[in-house]
């Protein structure tokens, strides 16, 4: 049995492994950890838990916990891995960031867009970006994995077939994506609070979320050229789901099956992309509980743009599950293993 | 394996219960028939079975499914079942009726309540109720088996042991209970048109919910005399999830611990029911996506009422799930054997 | 023209008083003022108010205010305004206080309900409760209004009559209450982070509620005699509106026809109490966004019970708009001044 | 007083133009008809109206209603007006068609996009597109108004004032839309059934959309030039509201405060136009309960994309509200008359 860790466990994302990992048949979890609640029950936190799992919240102290494990999960909040993630630690526990420390390239970007000094220059070469379906190879043999941003998770899969085969230009490139509420935390803002919330739609952080870099900076790293995305991220009344919904410029001489091949080419074999019939786009409502990506596409004739709708669960294949799917190729253990279950409708 | 089939797989429970077997490791799922959707792929109708589950639905004829199939589940309107399941049928499948048909004790209510005629008298008495924790040793030896309604089984969990221990009057019983809009199924009505019942509450079927005769039967049979209660049901713009408030007048000289030690001689041996702590209530969020009911209670010293509030998914534990657990105690499987989802939250 | 101020502006029922004021033929709104931002432009906060009302929020300072004004409202946090109103205050200024420092009689039932000390019996004595169905000729002459809660007004309006009439036992009153999460205010929460409450239902603050007592006093207030009642809240998921369903024992001999009269002897001339027809009852939607309060009720033969449902909008009937509507009484104006929107349907 | 009638009374469009102008001072509603209610009290079917309104409605007959009528509302299903509006219909009345009949400028499209034969040439060319706005002198003057579709009446505020001023290319402007789902109306269907819709979002009708050749007319007909646009509509589970996304390529030299100041040059004098600040996006919540377009923009510097946001309450400037201020204009009544609610926070 793997002896998994979770740090910060008490957010959503940390409740949700929590979750996955309980009933992961390979896994036992040897410690959760909470700031806000150590010392307190798990299930005092998390009901869901309750007569399921009797842990107790300890401190979060990454060197207390690290030697009892074989991995361990952080999902705290950004700016804090980056500090306390040595290589030292890495000799003793394969390590799966849930935060976005160790997503981007370079420490400028993290001060442009995150507003944080970092200092760990070197683990920031060596993690490896975990969207297995990209990057399968570089995870199986990773240590420290920077598990992708959720935007970015459904963004990716939809653009990169396209960008890799060179099927769109690389302008013009737009992502306007919409997310239920769950995507911004546990965390008490005014913002999220259920009467402004609910019933209204906004467009949030334009031009300015830190998902954008992350986006830009796989998608350029495919190709080896600097591409630059429009990305507007939307808050849904909803508790969970991310939809995308893609526009670029078609290249000439491309058509519905051309694309459709395409997309067979990369993802008929991946357990988690489910690519839908022609005129049936994804909703967040066929994923939910899941840890699939959906992903639909269509050619405007008219205008010459493809649009290509991207749909996931925003806790499982952007946050928990693929983290957890990263562990399992980490471990050589089935990529889908504890990940199996069916998307639950209506939930 | 199982072979299992479900009569009715395109409404609500008749999805929720191919989800579940579907991933059930002692079952396989052979048959899933429809009236609206035959020879249509279960999967072009719930999309969240896309790449899972292949399975093409059949017509709904009992007769020509029977033979292949050791359990059949019916989750078909009110007034079929009653008429298409006989002696020579049960002889070769087991069957879990998730209708009304035989939950009730005689045709004269059937008239009353259901406004149709039962002519199968025999059955009726054959048939068992299907609530586990009540009725176990029945539903072990029985071939047919009356799975309980959502807000019933809600009721009952959190009434029987005070009525079994006569620890509240008979009289002053009063169920006010709270439903999310799945429960009035997939069928179209402008009731449930989103834009009609999203941001509002409302009592319906006021003193003429059907679910009154089910629960003051099991009541009454308990304890082999009348009981009637109030039962009010609510419709919340939520999906799933039933909160059932439940008021009685408490018999002089019960305190706290003495309620409390009568739950848990009965429940504290079941896998399905949690007790919540003193002070702790429970909430439909924390058992969505399981097959538990949560059980907290209280006492008004003033007025000498106890309340007692049960929380259910109510496609779960109120349909779906807890035909699953009749199955596993027909086939003398562990009783929680494809049920060990853990609630999923938030969701 | 009326010179209003409202003190506390900022929050969800200071927001309503504006809004209401604002478009009140005889009033003019001269001060707003707000703890949380002052020097704030008002609709920098409430962007509805963008191009519309243009007044920067001042201090919560009583004193500075009061001399400019005719009438000011209170929307403030409980114990505040018992210590800040004195009569010379009032001297200058009808006040409506829209905290609960004024609803109950006795400074003991402050202490044991709200933790606080109230030092300001005087005021506690003269004060009106301002349910002006019920209170309209005190509210007349009253330069000091307690308004009232916005679950007690809901279930006062449908239990005094009957009360008044002793057409129920004086025992066995239940009001099962569900709410909108706005009444809940604007402060941050756990209990009201959208993801925590969207998509469930709970009791909460069970046998604690603070309107318990209030409702208790204004029932046994009419009739000089104690009366106590179970009174259980609940959260809904939805923006606005309270719905109560409140069970009592009939007494014997009445029927249906019987208390229609009594409901509309009391109601029918009544601006703001609409009277369902029979088997018809109240559903939130219909009342929000106005002063509405719906009644309807039916009786159980079997159990003789009665249940009354009323419904109301928790913000305009449960606060800023049966506060203006005391105003109007305050003023000689006609009582529906400004109250005649109409409920807007479906939002 | 403006005698009116409203056709079609009984659906969302139909019962807001009801609640709209039951309030209007200088409009008497005299006659509602209904096809699915006719003889039914209105009120008895939007029981809002109880206690307010006491019509009953009636047939569908336009010829019956019309002598008694200064003004009718035509709230019918699309491809009837444009078989019962005559010019001698017009003599009598003014009308203004909520319907897409008249919107569009040919035969040919009509066939095309909502595949009826259109048989009306003359008044098609007569009608006037009522988008006060931009079409304030024609409406002034016209006896039959085609009232403007909610996403094109959204989108096009946005940006015709950069289309008319040539600041955006006419190549790559994307409109990615967001509505509630009460602009699909009161007719049952599964996609607006709650349990299919709450809790998700998708995009619908992808690439054909209806509205998509109402943008394009109105955009090509201010410049006398084709444009075409990628319109991608979707679904919210909210009840009212849209939002538009939209996205264009800024022509080079422009910087925001140009943008700010053509903006402020159309825009600046509207009534029912409000522009936010620099870094304030419009958001549903603001506008609703409202017959304000609130528009706010910004520039992605590295793109040189615009991205410019419109919010609007769709029954009301999307629909009912538009057509009151039409009626305002064609009665030379103030604009706004009638229709000076404040947008309603939280609803």
């Amino acid at each position: 049995m793997i002896k998994a860790g979770i740090m910060g466990s008490t957010g959503y994302v940390g409740s949700e492994l929590t979750r996955i990992l309980y009933n992961h048949p390979e896994v036992e979890i040897k410690v959760l950890t909470s700031k806000s609640y150590s010392n307190k029950d798990f299930n005092s936190i998390y009901q869901n838990f309750s007569k399921i799992c009797e842990l107790k919240c300890e401190e979060n102290n990454l060197e207390k916990v690290v030697n009892q494990l074989d991995v361990v999960f952080l999902a705290l909040p950004h700016g804090m891995t980056s500090r306390i993630i040595t290589d030292s630690i890495l000799k003793n526990v394969k390590v799966i960031d849930l935060s976005a420390d160790f997503r981007l390239k370079s420490k400028e970007v993290y001060e442009k867009w995150y507003k944080f000094k970092h200092d760990n220059d070197i683990l920031l070469k060596k993690a490896v970006y975990g969207l297995p379906e990209w990057k399968r190879k570089q995870v199986i043999t990773s240590r420290l994995i920077a598990n992708p941003g959720c935007y970015p998770t459904c963004a990716l899969l939809c653009l990169l077939p396209l960008i890799k085969e060179g099927i769109i230009e690389e302008e013009n490139i737009i992502i306007d994506a919409k997310s239920g509420v769950s995507g911004a935390g546990r965390t008490l803002a005014l913002s999220t609070h259920f009467s402004e919330c609910n019933e209204s739609i906004k467009a949030y952080n334009v031009l300015s979320h830190r998902h954008t870099p992350e986006i830009e900076e796989q998608l350029s790293e495919l190709i080896e050229n600097e591409i630059l995305v429009t990305f507007t991220p939307h808050l849904i009344p909803m508790n969970r789901g991310i939809l995308s919904t893609c526009y670029g410029n078609l290249k000439k001489g491309y058509e519905y099956d051309d694309i459709k091949e395409i997309y067979e080419k990369y993802y008929n074999n991946e357990f988690f992309i489910r690519l839908t019939s022609k005129n049936i786009f994804p909703e967040t409502k066929w994923v939910k509980g899941s840890n699939y990506c959906d992903i639909g596409f269509t050619i405007d004739e008219n205008t010459g743009k493809i649009i290509i709708i991207g749909a996931i669960d925003n806790l499982i294949k952007g946050a928990a599950g693929q983290a957890v799917q990263n562990m399992n190729l980490m471990f050589n253990l089935e990529e889908d293993m504890g990940l199996k279950s069916i998307p639950m409708f209506p939930i």
